[in-house]
């Protein structure tokens, strides 16, 4: 009898040890970190835009219709809102300008949402406009996306 | 044989559900949700703001060297330079004024951390600024208490 229960709990065991297992499983599971994950979605957003390519920068956002993106004209959104504004804002190579992402601080508040903020400037023929972001990310299906872009220009 | 793996099976039940069962269990135990706690943080910010005591309305940051406020200025670092800021730019009742916060929405990240948009206006004697902030809470010992406060002046 006592041979019989030890088998079935060594039988169960696997079960009793798989929920925690479970929870922390896609973590462990991950080749790459948050932070890089995070820091690949802003060097891709980056390269996107210096090779004129917005489509590609806005994969960097969520797209969604609760994506929203702040500053000094208020509250925008939707990711297609987001959109039409970096198309409306800089139509062309010359106001998009070299675009350096610095400063770049990530920190992870949950395994599913991050907090970054940042240095963005600029590079223009006539003007070298800078300022600061604070970007609200959660992890997809897709992988990490902007829920959240919160940018001032500086000496504003 | 089978009647003892059965009852064996049933003893373990409880074992096998528990951690499903505690992942969610602080949660419930709290009389209070996440958004009217953070609600109640704002709405007492507001509150100090309006009876001139500063120390109260600094009570809504978390109490450390890595909370943020970030702005046209750039990002200013920890508690006490946030509490200088305010301290140097509303230095008087005719400068603070009058403060309300309108539009506010609360995004609960994970069971630690929320995002908050929402509008401020001031109503002062002379003017009426108003602005948009992104506010990103964590939920810690003494409650929740914002860790990145970015805030920008509207028409800026």
């Amino acid at each position: 009898m006592k041979l019989t229960l030890l088998r079935v709990a060594l039988i169960l065991l696997p079960f009793l040890v798989a929920p925690t297992g479970a929870a922390s499983g896609p973590a462990c599971s991950q080749a790459v970190s948050p932070e890089k994950a995070i820091r690949a979605v802003l060097d891709a957003q980056v390269a996107a835009w210096n090779r004129g390519d917005m489509d590609a920068f806005m994969t960097g956002y969520w797209k969604s219709d609760s994506t929203e993106f702040v500053g000094s004209n208020g509250v925008l959104h939707g990711w297609q809102t987001v959109l039409e504004r970096y198309r409306k804002v800089y139509p062309d190579r010359s106001v998009r300008g070299t675009l350096t992402f610095s400063n770049i601080e990530i920190n992870i508040l949950c395994p599913t949402a991050a907090l970054v903020t940042g240095h963005y400037a600029l590079v223009r023929e006539k003007d070298h406009p800078s300022g600061v972001f604070t970007l609200v990310f959660r992890k997809f299906h897709e992988g990490w996306r902007i829920i959240n872009d919160h940018t001032s220009a500086l000496g504003g």
